[in-house]
């Protein structure tokens, strides 16, 4: 029998998150203060108190391992461990000598990795009494798994979800309002900056960049109330890592080694999840030439075209301003159908060990990544994500270069969710409708004036 | 450490399917042919040749256990065994002393039971040198199954999607194209019924009756094709019964045995699949308690207020006569949101089971479905599909009856699939626009008065 599915037990799931900080051959340059611009101290790293104290004490911390709460464990075991499979098929369908493997998180309620951190974020929240999260989305992924995870925990969830969005995907709001959220199209009248947007054009579509300033708003004015952030921040990275640490008892249990690791970015938070708890091997030198790859739209390509700079995290200058790569937090990329994949910025830890050495990063066009999904799904039946459809595009490439020069390599897919919510993103590619968008190099360069001065 | 779920690994999935006819306490009627009306020879018990040999072997077979051939295992394994959870949120929420479990086949592929059959029926006809199946599609569940086990065993599919729903649910047939099958509004150009049709009347919105009969038509006059149905024919319980044989191990892990099993129908076959493999403990007098409960639309209230007679298993008599509960093969349901269990008739087995005693059946309002569903969700985070909460709504009315009774009862529910094609009905009922339809008498009874005559 061949092997297919590599399954942990409940018994066998990670108790404990790793987190590279102490790990890195160089520190992370610490957090800005948005007002101050000057660094923020590391018993408090986030201005003004969006988190809470767990959170923010996650978000710098030298402890190489931190225990996953009890509680959060009983939440995750309702869909972790996940599945780590072998991709038989496609490597047939490639005829390839490479060996595949992806580790597959669209089997949560969200359908999604999103709710590892969502979960975590609504149990500190509850236990220090915070009554209420507030937090943005665009396409709707993270802010369903917060609803989800604010619901387990008692929590009321608030979202701000780009008004474009929220019309156009109607259906993403009914998923958060399922699990009980109160979602709003922002900008909203809800907020100082909403109704003064609102008033200067009641029609205005709104962007993450918006939404994120309400949500921020909505943090600081309410004292029951905090903040909640789906990708780019340390602890959020930190979170994810479970991800990866399955992986490691899966493809040991598989009796293999990634020798290519591929993953999405966004904000890059399952990218991270997967790779960070391999990355120690390759920083101790015991796996160096393991190669880890982010792979990126070529409309927004932060890694491989954004300066690696200090810039704020949101588009309002309301959000720390981090060391990263960016293309300008006043950038707005073109309407991708991977939404998780339009943000302007990067998770400091992934640029940070860009610039190390340790991570490499590559940009595709839009239609060739739907053109891997396609071949992916007739494969192994999972449709995946649009997100996802751009780094199974570089595996099969890796593939395909294996067979042409007869290499066994293992490839190891980070696939974060299904397409099942993307139906109409396929639909545009199946009938020739789909576009692609060239860099916007006029847009950058004009955002990237309005970078915060940092020394 | 709670166990909240109960896994099976690889080597633990069952290798054979559970064939009950033998172990029924009086035989099955046989079906009948829809022409001459005479019953259907054993050897030949589908005329005309609508499926494979080896799928009309297994329609009457006398076998107790058939082999699930190695090639179907290996397909089976990219998403099984599924898995069985504890819905310990739920218990809590409900505040029962009652036992809650469910069998979750939404983390397949497709996000429902379908594939059980779909690969199996497309696997036998690859065998047997069919190059093309040809299948009807109501909301796209059963037609995105097929798609999927086509692609898999390298066939064509052929799918006639009922017109109304092709234009109003577009991305169910995206999901259908991108696994590679031809999707075409039905009536279609295609065959002679649909021509004949759109003849008279050029925005015919179609029925799934008339999607059958298009299928139908398309195998009997195209050589290389064979037809494929997705529940109600005694193969496809069959193929369904891997769910239940899966959860009798599970459920032996949890140290548990069910006193209730809730299922809904429509045709009846994830129902089935798992109360079919636990009734031979009723049957054979070893669990005579055991409550076998199956759960329908007060809309399309087929086993409760249909007669067990004899009628067409399609809406234009092509298809054999099966002795059923039936609304008339010529009723229409209205619309309401669990596309799956808008069917006029109901799997013979189910039907006879009944009759003999030893399933019980319920009807239920679709509003009240969507607040268990919603309750559910909230609970342990999936959102069941529509049709699912119909047997969520009487498992939750089972626990509370617990509750006041002060019992503690094991409740097993066989949750068909995910919700995540269904948002649009779930935002109908938060926002308080969803109704409930009472049920159609006058259309019941014009649809009975053309029941074939079978002596």
């Amino acid at each position: 029998m061949k092997h297919t599915k590599f399954m942990l037990s409940e018994k066998e799931m990670p108790t404990r998150w790793y987190n590279v900080l102490p790990d890195l051959p160089e520190p992370l340059p610490p957090e800005r203060h948005p007002v101050t611009k000057e660094p923020c101290p590391m018993e408090s790293p986030l201005p003004p108190p969006l988190f809470p104290d767990a959170i923010n004490r996650q978000e710098f911390s030298t402890e190489r391992w931190i225990d996953i709460p009890e509680e959060v464990q009983d939440v995750y075991r309702t869909w972790r461990p996940t599945m780590l499979h072998r991709a038989y098929r496609l490597e047939q369908e490639l005829d390839t000598p490479a060996r595949i493997f992806y580790k597959y998180e669209g089997t949560s309620q969200a359908g999604s990795h999103k709710p590892n951190t969502a979960v975590a974020q609504a149990y500190y929240s509850k236990k220090e009494g915070v009554r209420r999260l507030a937090t943005e989305t665009g396409a709707g992924q993270w802010g369903s798994a917060l609803s989800m995870g604010c619901v387990f925990f008692g929590l009321e969830c608030k979202v701000y979800m780009v008004r474009a969005s929220y019309h156009q995907k109607p259906y993403r709001r009914s998923l958060m309002e399922t699990w009980g959220a109160k979602v709003v199209p922002s900008p909203s009248p809800d907020t100082e900056v909403g109704r003064k947007l609102l008033k200067d054009d009641p029609e205005c579509p709104g962007s993450l960049g918006i939404a994120i300033s309400e949500a921020l708003e909505d943090a600081f004015v309410h004292d029951d109330t905090k903040y909640s952030i789906g990708s780019v921040a340390n602890h959020v990275l930190l979170h994810q890592t479970i991800i990866g640490e399955e992986t490691r008892k899966q493809m040991e249990m598989a009796d293999a080694y990634p020798d290519i690791i591929v993953g999405n970015v966004g904000g890059g938070s399952n990218f991270a999840g997967q790779f960070i708890p391999w990355i120690r091997d390759k920083i101790s030198g015991k796996k160096p030439d393991m190669r880890i790859i982010c792979v990126e739209p070529e409309a927004c390509p932060t890694m491989t075209k954004g300066p690696y700079t200090w810039d704020f995290g949101d588009a309002a200058g309301l959000a720390p301003i981090l060391k990263m790569h960016t293309l300008g937090h006043g950038f707005i990329p073109a309407p991708v159908h991977a939404g998780g994949l339009r943000y302007h910025g990067m998770a400091p830890i992934i640029c940070h060990l860009h610039k190390l050495g340790f991570v490499e990063a590559q940009a595709v066009h839009q239609t060739v990544t739907f053109e891997a999904g396609v071949r992916f799904a007739r494969a192994e039946g999972i449709i995946p994500a649009p997100e996802s459809c751009h780094n199974i595009r570089v595996a099969i490439d890796e593939a395909l270069r294996c067979r042409e020069a007869g290499e066994s390599k293992t490839i190891l897919i980070a696939l974060s969710g299904h397409g099942h919510f993307d139906l109409g993103a396929y639909d545009e590619y199946l009938s020739g409708r789909l576009q692609d968008y060239e860099y916007p190099k006029e847009k950058v360069l004009a955002a990237l004036a309005d970078l915060p001065q940092v020394e």
